[in-house]
Formats: structure tokens, sequence, C-alpha cells
């Protein structure tokens, strides 16, 4: 089960539609649905909130609106405030990396607002005492202030990511095991010899090159069969004719 | 030392201006500074992006333009294409979280170069195999397409992170120590017995309630002076009138 639908971003007097729009965007890309407006000041009209919402206009059509953050976050056990000010009152912000599994936990037992300010000025201290937990993402000191849909997102990216629903995209190729890349390593050897590349004298230097080339990262049994095809092909175009020794066979970092 | 400076955002025929500026206010919030556009395909003019990179305007003035991604990433030892689809070529993708600590370790030796797709189709197959590496930033699985400007704020994020140079906001009082915290609640048992919350017998039990309390979270030496205070200011305008036991003290969970 997700706690995802337990969480509720809350934005406190929005000016901008398009960041309004972008918010939903951000929340649909985190599993977020849930979005409640106080007493936003729109001075825009909400095309453009339309349009950068794109496929989350769900979410931005669905919103609610109400006129203070109390109502707002009246069911919620958890009010995280986000901010980029600091102050005597402020000096508990925490990162959202570090509240997130936290805030998931809370999630599974009751609601969770996340609460955002004004674009002009943030939260004001009345509504940072209203919150439970307050965060400031972490920033270069140059430019602490964030883009509202921006901060949206990064708190909606700490907590999709602290509820653990993402897997991973895995390659179909399983990794190779040694015997195949030793396979590889000895048809590639015999290929190398064949056209020329090196002589047997150098042949067990010259490899350690390749085995050097080859397994540096990973290896599936895709790419071993890639690279014994080459090896065979070339052994057999290069049975058609006969080839000189190449001189002075080198390797780079392996002169 | 920094290694951000040899980190730099790269564009693919971009379409929107405002999607521009807002990867640049994102870059500088993260530290970033180097932005290249591989020919874009600016459709709005530049008044949008002039007005969303608000105060990163000088990283948009500073954007170096190319013709192609292969001159935009000539210099970087590492090339990361971010990608949302998936397909036989993009197995190996991996998230930007667990890719960032080696991309830091690449920087300090080399450029890196985070590359971003056309907002409407993203990157080419070919301009994927320009890349050294692959990242897809986690999303829900019903809508994984996230807006440009995020998608840079997301990778931008993670490289801040992994390099380590955000310290988090410390408190400026200290965490109290044990004794005060008992002190805290020898006050505070006197205060409630004198005001007559509790009689002696039960206040052990109900002295437990508000340990809970004020333990729950953690506990400064500042919050420790707060409720000292208030202990002893009841003291002082209990003892001025006589004040009748107050009837069934309970506490919330303490009935």
């Amino acid at each position: 089960m997700s706690v995802l639908p337990n969480i509720k971003v809350v934005l406190v007097e929005p000016l901008y539609s398009g960041n309004v729009g972008s918010a939903c965007r951000a929340m649909a890309n985190m599993g977020l649905k849930n979005l409640t407006l106080v007493a936003p000041k729109i001075v825009d009209g909400w095309e453009e909130g339309e349009r950068l919402a794109c496929h989350a206009k769900n979410i931005l059509e669905q919103r609610q609106t109400v006129q203070t953050l109390p109502e707002a976050v009246a069911d919620c056990a958890a009010v995280v405030g986000t901010t980029a000010r600091l102050g005597l009152y402020r000096q508990h912000v925490r990162m959202p990396r570090e509240v997130a599994p936290e805030l998931v936990r809370i999630a599974a037992n009751g609601n969770v607002a996340l609460v955002f300010g004004r674009e002009d000025k943030g939260l004001s201290n009345e509504e940072v005492s209203f919150c439970t937990h307050l965060v400031r993402i972490p920033t270069a000191d140059t430019y602490v202030s964030l883009n509202l849909a921006q901060a949206v997102m990064v708190c909606s990216y700490e907590l999709f990511l602290a509820c653990d629903h993402y897997e991973e995209p895995q390659e179909k190729s399983a990794l190779a095991p040694a015997a195949h890349r030793i396979k590889l390593m000895e048809m590639w050897r015999l290929m190398l010899l064949k056209i020329g590349y090196m002589n047997d004298e150098k042949a067990d230097h010259m490899m350690q090159g390749f085995q050097r080339i080859f397994t540096r990262g990973a290896v599936t049994e895709d790419d071993i069969h890639i690279l014994m095809g080459v090896a065979r092909q070339v052994g057999w175009a290069a049975g058609k004719q006969a080839l000189p020794p190449r001189e002075n066979p080198t390797l780079p970092g392996n002169p």
C-alpha cells in the first residue's frame, strides 16, 4: 500500500499560475495527487498553468482551495514547512532527504502536508508556527531561493524515493560469468595473432590491455556475443588474404 | 576545491526559452555555471527565458552555443545522457543518485557533461551513443516525463549533494544535557503540584506524560530555559492566590 495518497501539497498564496501548473506536473511525476491552494493570488489567469501542468491537468482541476493555512492542514498529522530563510525560529530546519523517511512513516498513519510559501516572500513566521517540521532544500550559498515548482519537485522527489516504490530498470542480459569472459579473451587473442596485430612474444602483455578495456565496466552476455562475433568475423575475413605482420604493435598505455 | 566548475549542462535543441531560463536558475541554485546549447530551436524569443532565469541571468548570457552534441562534449571525460524512455540500448540506465558520486570523482580529473534532450522527444539513439553514462530520474509509472528544467534541477541537485558542499544549518543552542532535563522535570512537578493540576499520589504517573511530551523531539538549552521560565512564573503567580485542587486530573493518553 502506497502512502503517497496521504501526502498533500499546499501552496500558500501563489502568484503565478505557471508555477502552480508546473508544480502539478512535478507532483504527478512523483506520484502525488492532492493539491490545496491557500488564498491564491493568481495575477495572470489560468492559461499558463494549464499549459505547464501538461498531462497533470487533473491535479490542477481537482485542487482544493481554502482561505487559511490552518484550514488547509487541519487533517494533517505532520505539517512540513519549506523555507530558504533562516532565523531564530527556523534554526531547526532539516534537509528534505533527512526528513523524508520519517514523513513516510507518519503518512502510514495520518496525513502529511508539504507547505510552500509565496513566490516572493515564502512563509510568514505565523505560518511556520503551524508546522511540525521545517525543511530547507540544500543550495549553493550564492542563490538559495528556488522557483516554487522546483521546490515542489525536490521535496516530492525525496518523498517518492523514500517510499521505495521505484524499481530501477534491469538489463535483460545477465552479467557474463568468468568462463565466458575468458573464452572471449582467447578468441580475441587468436584473432589478433592471425591479423598480425601482435606476435606470440608480445601476446600475453598486449592481451592485458584488452582485458582491461573489456572488463572495466559491467560486461553482459550480450556484450560477450557481440565481441565474440567480431573475433569470428575477423578470423573469417582475414583467412581470405595473407596479411603483413603489423610493425611495432602498441596499445595506448601498453607501449 | 569544488569540482562543480568542471560540470556543464548541455541542452540539445531546446524549444522554449522559459525552460532554458528555469534551467539556469536551477543550475545557480545548485552551484553550476556552465551552460551549452546544441542547435537551439527557440520558438518564443528569449524574454520568458530571461524572466525565469531570475538571478541567474549571467548563466543564460554566458551560454555557449554549438551545432552538434559531439562539439558540445568534446572536452568531457564523462557524458551523462538523460532519458525517460527505455529500449535495447538504454537498459543500463542508472539513477542520478546512484551515479552522482562517481561523476563527482570523475569531475576531479576531467569535465563532465549532463546532457538533456528536446522537450518533445528527448535524445536520439545516436546522441545516446555519444554518452558514457545514462541516467533516468525515478518517477511514478503513470507520468515518467519531467519538464526539461525540472530534470536539470533533479540532476544538478544530486550532483550538488554528492559534492558534500552543503552545511546544514546548526541550532545555536546546544542540546540540553540530562541534568538540565531532570531539573526541568523537577520544577514542573513542583509547579503542577502547587497549582493543583495533580496530587502527590498521582504525580509520578502524570510526570511520565510530561517527560514524554518534552523529550520526544530534540530539547535544546533554549527550550529548557523557556520551560523553566514557565514553571517559575506559574509558581510566582499561583503563590498570590489560593487555588482549588483540580478535579480528575488527566493527560491525553494517561487517563
